[in-house]
């Protein structure tokens, strides 16, 4: 039995499943939905309004945080949760995909990665026990290993050659956690990350050396950048197959409500995206039927909320018509409530996928979810005035 | 007796009162600080916040809200209030002063103003009654005469001719404001407005033909424009001891802590400026010593509130090295939280006036207040990093 996390219920249709993570600042219940925060921050949101949409955990980037304040600066505060006052539990990246995203010139060597900052263009060197360091500063409850996200399509060669590199670092941030003290006497945690690009072999040749070294959770790392859906969801499939059956799973990065629900359906239990908050603050909002932006010239004159049937703050107060015209007039507020919304329905959404495994209902649900939900959401991003 | 503004307290050695403004939406206690909420917002805050802070009313921006979202929208939503969700008291300017200082070309005629949209280029003509009639479709519990502000330094010709459209234009809009009924079924009321530059000769004109209209409060436009201070101090005294005991009095755009204490001394009862939250945007926030710059590299690593002393939500959660890493990574949130700060500080500098008024010991608290309040801020914002 894993003291970390425990299983409460099973889906008898489909590899989904109810958790629950023991964290040092309080319980997640899983599948759960982590909103990005990072640099500190949920972008336009407050800690109390966080909470208030339901937010279990929050993630914060290491690249962006590193950078700025600095690790200094959120060590004297006492870490990162004090620093933002944000007191639930926190997992934070290794830095590793901001390096390749981000970043001007940067170098990849077995010794980890060199890079220019997106900021000033001065060089650092994140290694595999660099950024265990600055995670452990940081005071995050899940920290990740460094790794290298292989871009899509990569050639098989590379994929491998990549792969190997990402076990081996993978193997030098665990030691390195080992080996350190907490910085702020709470226990923290640290996740793995399968790569092996699109490469049904390569996924599993990660998943098995990574499953050797007994991490405690793990992650599936390099998706959600650009491959076919189908082979998406096998290369999901694969890897949770194969991963041990008494640890979370971590898919980094997928956030389309509909990908969420698939990808709980094939027995993920943590999901992190930026897109429900970055496409709010561009007036994209989602419903159980689908997603609508209010920008659109048809709201008008719509003085319904954006969604009668959910319970949030925005649509509890506001209507489509006030919301247009928030972003119409670049009005910050319209951001905010957008992106308030938008984490609401997807807590909601993971919450509603909790009660139906429990309930033995999930499948059923998800049918029932696909009927409803339109994915033909990008007709209504066209008619702007 | 004026059943929409009654006095409550006198100070014994200035003119300083204590007044209690009666509305369809609420009554507010005066001296009081109105927070500007250009385009049917307080920029970054929604109207929770408002009140949490002491937001007892806002303002609203006719010549905004008639361009963007329009008049049709709001009338159709119910009204400015309950379009923005704001359910307390409202005041709308006549937009006269955003012609002046933010439309391309513009031609004032005795029959009212041309302009041409800051949006999108577009002619418009504000005449007396039209301005009325949108501030009668925003549905303010406070409508405002069109006016015409003079820039500073201008000519006693130009000054003398601007004057007498002003009143002509006051008489107008107060027929036009007599004439129709409420559009809401709530009862609105009207201010007029006394310009005159900085000729006391002109000021004392104006305010004995406005007076003679008996309008039910009487705002001072067309100050705090680049005079110098002393002469900005002298209008306004020569105004209040003109303008009606028993009238509130609202002195236009005057917004910083130390002359808005000098304001009420000289028995001002409403003041409105955007400066407590665009400076909070910039960084700036106001304390009991003074204003100083987040953003400055002194704060950080000063883990302290801005203020030890102040009651609001940012002071009670956050960090001076927080939110200086909120404004040097341009994060939202950095800008909510010195708004809601300063806003708080306004309406309790407002607040401690009142206080001291009912209590007779205003004349002195003043004194401490001066001495302890540093105008010293400029250079706060010298080292910026």
């Amino acid at each position: 039995m894993n003291p970390f996390f425990r299983i409460a219920a099973r889906d008898a249709t489909t590899s989904a499943r109810n958790g629950c993570l023991q964290t040092a600042h309080g319980e997640i219940q899983t599948p759960v939905f982590m909103p990005v925060g990072t640099q500190g921050t949920v972008k336009t949101l407050d800690p109390e309004e966080l909470s208030q949409v339901g937010s279990q955990i929050i993630l914060g980037n290491t690249y962006h945080l590193y950078l700025r304040p600095g690790t200094e600066v959120i060590e004297r505060a006492g870490g990162l949760q004090k620093f933002s006052n944000w007191n639930r539990p926190m997992l934070t990246d290794s830095g590793g995909y901001q390096v390749y995203s981000l970043s001007g010139l940067r170098k990849v060597t077995d010794d980890g990665v060199v890079f220019q900052s997106h900021i000033d263009g001065s060089y650092h060197h994140f290694s595999p026990e660099f950024t265990t360091q600055i995670q452990l500063s940081l005071g995050s409850n899940i920290m990740m290993v460094l790794d290298e996200c292989p871009p899509y399509p990569c050639t098989f060669d590379y994929a491998l050659e990549s792969l190997h590199r990402t076990t081996a670092w993978a193997g030098r941030c665990l030691t390195e956690f080992r080996d350190c003290e907490p910085r702020y006497g709470y226990e923290q945690t640290m996740f793995a990350i399968v790569q092996g690009s699109t490469f049904p072999d390569l996924r599993r040749q990660s998943a098995e050396a990574l499953i050797a070294l007994d991490f405690p959770g793990y992650a599936i790392g390099g998706l959600s950048i650009g491959e076919p859906k189908p082979v998406l969801f096998e290369m999901i499939g694969l890897c949770t197959e194969m991963l041990p059956e008494e640890k979370p799973r971590y898919l980094m990065g997928m956030g389309k409500p509909e990908d969420i629900v698939e990808g709980i359906s094939l027995g993920v239990d943590m999901f992190d995206c930026v897109l429900p908050t970055r496409n709010a603050r561009k007036g994209q909002v989602f419903t159980w039927d689908g997603a609508l932006n209010v920008r659109n010239a048809a709201y008008k004159m719509d003085f319904n909320p954006i969604a009668d049937d959910c319970g949030c703050y925005t649509c509890g107060n506001f209507s489509r018509a006030y919301l247009r015209h928030l972003f119409n007039a670049q009005e910050i507020l319209g951001m905010r409530l957008a992106s308030l919304h938008n984490l609401y329905f997807y807590h909601e959404l993971v919450k509603k996928c909790r009660e139906c495994i429990a309930d033995g209902k999930f499948g059923e649900w998800r049918t029932e979810f696909s009927r409803r939900y339109s994915t033909q959401t990008t007709n209504n991003n066209t008619v702007l005035t």
